[in-house]
C-alpha cells in the first residue's frame, strides 16, 4: 500500500508517495503561496494514487497537542494567510483517510533515525541550519513534544569575544537563530554563507554559537547522536570545529563517545523532510 | 502491599516504607558512609517489613541503560569509595525483589508529578537547587532519560554584566552549578545564602543564572510545570524574580500560560526523593 508524505515549509510544499520502506515512487514540489491555493494543487498532485495514510512534516509554530480543540492548527505564524489555519482539518476533509502530523523537525529526525544517519542508535537530535534554526528529537522510536512543541533553534548563546553583531531574531536578538542561521551570516559578514567558505573566521564564530547550543542539548537531552543538516552546514569546515568546541565545554563531564560518531552529516540528502514525513505514519522502527 | 523506597544521596541515604499511594509508614534517614557498611544498615532498616519492590532515586552519574553489561552501576563520581560500585547489583543480592532505579531527580520528579506541585498536568520539570543543581523531567508518566542521563545543571550560563565570578564547577566552571548553587553563593559572596536573604543584589545574580538556565529547558523540552525546589529556593524572593526573567527571556516566543503556574514551589516539602523512590515502582498516575 502506498502513503502520502507532505513537508510543509514557508517557501515549498513538497508532496511524495512512498511506501513503508522509506522508498520514494513519486514526488513534486510546490511553491507555498495562500493556503486554499496551495492545497488545491496538493490534492491534485496526490489524486492520482490510492493511499493507506497521510503523514505531515510542517512548518511551524503548530498545535500538536491532541487533547485541544485547534489539534493541527497553525499558529502564530508571520506567513499571515497561514495564520490560525486549520491545516489537519483542511486536509482530513480533502482527504478522508488517517493522517499523522508533526513538526517539520521531528518528522526529518524520525527518517534520518529509521533510514538514515540514526538508524543504528536508539534516539538522535536532528538540526537544521538554514534560513531558521530548529531541532528535533527522537527517542526510541518516539519524537518529542511537550506542551507546545520544543523551539530549540531559539536558546540563547553567549556573546562570542570577537563578535559585537547584535543578532537577527525578532524575538530574541541574539539567540542561535538570530547569530548563527543564514540570515545573520549574511547580515554580520554582508555576503552569504557560500561565498564566505574560505574565511576562517566567519566560521569560528559560527561554530562557537552552534557547539554552545550543542553543549546544552547534550547535557539537557542525553542524545545518542546529533545529526546537523541545513543550507549552513554544507560548510563541511564546520564539522571538526564544531566538534572539537562542544567536546571543550562539556569537558569529559558526560560520556559522547567518539566525536566523530557523536555529531554526523545527515545521509537523506534533502529528502529527509518529506521521508520522514511519511515515516510519521509507520510505528516501527 | 508495601513497597520500599530509596533515595540515595551523597550525604544521607533515606530509607522508607510506603504504599502505592504515596503514604510513607515509617522512615529512617542513614548517613552516607562507604557502600557495604551503609546498604548493610539499609538492609536491617527493611527487614522488619515483606516488601513487594523497591525502589531507587540515586545520585550519580549512574548508569541507567537496561542494555549495559553494567546497568545500575555508579560511574566516575569524586565519591571514590562509591566510584564503579554496583549498586543495583547489590541491591539485587541483599533483596530479591523486583527493583526500579531512576536518578534521584528524576524519582523527585515523579512523586511531583503523582502526587505534588505537578498533579495536574502532563509534564513537569523538577530542578533542585542545593549544593549541586540538577534536574528531571516526567512526560506522560515517563521519566526522560537519554544515552547517560541528562546533567541539565551543567549547561552554559551567560554572565550576570555585574558578576566577575569565575565559577565553583571543576568541570565547567562558570556553567549553572558552577555559578548558581549553593557553595557559588557562599564563595561569591563570602557568606552562606540563607545569611545574605536581605541583600538584593545577590538574588538578583542568582536569578539571572537559573533564568537563563529555565529559559533554555523551557525551549529544548517544552514542560507545562517548572518546579523548584532545594536549599537555595527557600529564598522565596527568588520566585517572583525568576518568573519575571524567564519571562523577558522566552520574549512570548512560546506560550507559558499563568508564569505564576509554570513555575512553582514544590508541594512535598522535602519527601519527594524519598517518595519518588516509590512511585518509580508503580507504573500508573
Amino acid at each position: 500500500m502506498l502513503i502520502g508524505g507532505i513537508e510543509a515549509g514557508g517557501t515549498k510544499i513538497v508532496c511524495a508517495v512512498g511506501d513503508r520502506s522509506g522508498e520514494i515512487k513519486a514526488k513534486q514540489s510546490i511553491s507555498t503561496r495562500d493556503p486554499d491555493e496551495t492545497l488545491q494543487e496538493v490534492k491534485a498532485f496526490f489524486s492520482d494514487y490510492e493511499l493507506e495514510s497521510l503523514g505531515v512534516g510542517s512548518f511551524g509554530p503548530i498545535n500538536l497537542n491532541k487533547n485541544s480543540d485547534t489539534y493541527g492548527m497553525i499558529l502564530n505564524t508571520p506567513k499571515t494567510a497561514w495564520k490560525h489555519f486549520d491545516l489537519l482539518g483542511r486536509l482530513q476533509q480533502d482527504f478522508r483517510i488517517p493522517i499523522f502530523i508533526d513538526t517539520d523537525v521531528n518528522a526529518a529526525c524520525l527518517s534520518e533515525y529509521r533510514h538514515g544517519a540514526g538508524k543504528d542508535v536508539n534516539s538522535c537530535l536532528y538540526i537544521t541550519v538554514g534560513t531558521g534554526i530548529g531541532a528535533g528529537l527522537v527517542q526510541e522510536g518516539r519524537t518529542f513534544q511537550g506542551r507546545t512543541h520544543p523551539e530549540m533553534g531559539h536558546v540563547i548563546v553567549p556573546q562570542h569575544p570577537d563578535d559585537t553583531f547584535p543578532g537577527v531574531c525578532p524575538y530574541h536578538g541574539n539567540c542561535l537563530e538570530g547569530m548563527a542561521s543564514g540570515p545573520a551570516i549574511e547580515k554580520r559578514h554582508g555576503r552569504k554563507g557560500h561565498l564566505l567558505a574560505d574565511d576562517v573566521n566567519v566560521w569560528e564564530i559560527e561554530a562557537h554559537y552552534l557547539a554552545h547550543a550543542i553543549a546544552s542539548y547534550t547535557l539537557i537531552l542525553s542524545p545518542e547522536r546529533i545529526i546537523l543538516g541545513g543550507g549552513v552546514m554544507k560548510q563541511d569546515v564546520l564539522f571538526p570545529l564544531v566538534r572539537q568546541k562542544v567536546f571543550g565545554l562539556v569537558n569529559d563531564y558526560v560520556d559522547m563517545g567518539n566525536m566523530n560518531e557523536f555529531i554526523v552529516t545527515p545521509e537523506l540528502g534533502d529528502e529527509q523532510g518529506v521521508k520522514g514525513a511519511i515515516a510519521l505514519t509507520v510505528s516501527e522502527k
